[in-house]
């Protein structure tokens, strides 16, 4: 099993079998000390918190699987913080979708000039390169076709999975009484057909939520969805 | 003849029979006294820009009359610094269209994990709010038509456009052995139909063009284009 990449928050091994183990570790995005879903260093290590988000990944993966929604996961074993998926070829260096059902985050501080502070948006999708010096910018449509990230096509699918997969992660929050105001999401290509599936994770620091109008800190959310 | 507005580089009066008069001044924008068109505060003032920003704005109006190119523009009286123009209705409160040609600029700093400085691109159109406060922030299709700023139809024909205009002064560059990398726009809707036609001008301040790699400032721009 070899360390083929280590991430800010996984690592990636390659199976012998042509699948990859993620290894989920304790490490968290942040800044000065402070965690903080959307910095692009790791911050601080909390004990448990690779558990935590692998557990409520596996719950959202195992969702999406019951509702055809097609996903590079295979298995996850708790225990060891792992998760074994299939090989996926992301688009260009990466591209990060982000689903707003409120107008919050880079969305208000772009757009303020016409739309209030949590101001309810409907499913609306954008989309950001992973470029840390660059600071994850925004793209448009036809500046993915052109810069050949993803094709026409290919943008309506990833928007289409998007917002089916952002209803799912929303209906099972607002069973614990918990409201989603934005989610991201990682996409890749998997097998020779090309097929556009979701990748990477879904845990705590990849969304926004609020109960009874408090913001709800990616740990605590976790917490929140995974008590019996 | 009231006064209705006054803005960075130019006055609006109203006309009597509706129409609207624009008064170019010699003020141009700029920071720390040095002209950037890009910048969103005057910088400085420079005698007879008013003028030569006419002249040109003139010259690339009727071009595109003449090639049925719906615009605001009526007509023009170089000695007063005036033109006068049809009514208009903006979007939202201003939109800038960019056609991109090659790869600098604004494109470039978000993009240069995708793109080489410089590099060929095919009359690529983007738009951006104008929001001086937010740095007027890039917006795609999809958020323009959510916050009722353009619908889908009309970010349509307001990219036709945006490429034919640029085509036009593309060409009208080339005759003077400039190449033209970027141009920005603005458009309004006209009359009881709601017609989108281009508005504001087309001044040196308006591009980037390059003569024998060199960059060329939007002053001495004009002045190339405008001599016999």
């Amino acid at each position: 099993m070899d360390l083929v990449y280590t991430g800010k928050t996984k690592d990636v091994y390659a199976l012998e079998d042509g699948n990859y183990l993620l290894k989920f570790k304790d490490d968290v995005t942040g800044e000065d000390g402070v965690f903080d879903p959307g910095a692009n260093e790791v911050g601080l290590t909390i004990e448990g918190a690779g558990k935590a988000g692998l557990r409520l990944t596996k719950l959202f993966f195992e969702r999406l699987k019951e509702e055809g929604i097609p996903t590079h996961y295979i298995d996850a074993d708790i225990e060891k913080a792992t998760m074994t998926v299939m090989p996926a070829e992301v688009f260009g260096e990466g591209i990060e979708v982000i689903c707003r059902h409120r107008a919050v985050g880079s969305f208000y501080r772009r757009y303020g000039m016409y739309v209030e502070e949590g101001q309810p948006l409907d499913s609306f999708v954008e989309i950001t390169l992973k470029d840390d010096e660059r600071k994850d910018p925004p793209i448009t449509k036809d500046a993915l076709d052109m810069l050949g990230i993803l094709t026409a096509d290919e943008y309506e699918t990833v928007k289409e999975l998007t917002q089916k997969i952002a209803d799912v992660v929303k209906d099972e929050l607002s069973k614990k009484g918990l409201e989603l105001y934005d989610i991201k999401f990682e996409f890749g290509r998997v097998g020779d057909s090309g097929e556009i599936v979701l990748i990477d994770e879904i845990s705590g620091g990849n969304m926004r939520a609020f109960k009874d109008g408090e913001y709800i800190e990616p740990l605590r959310l976790e917490k929140l969805m995974l008590e019996e």
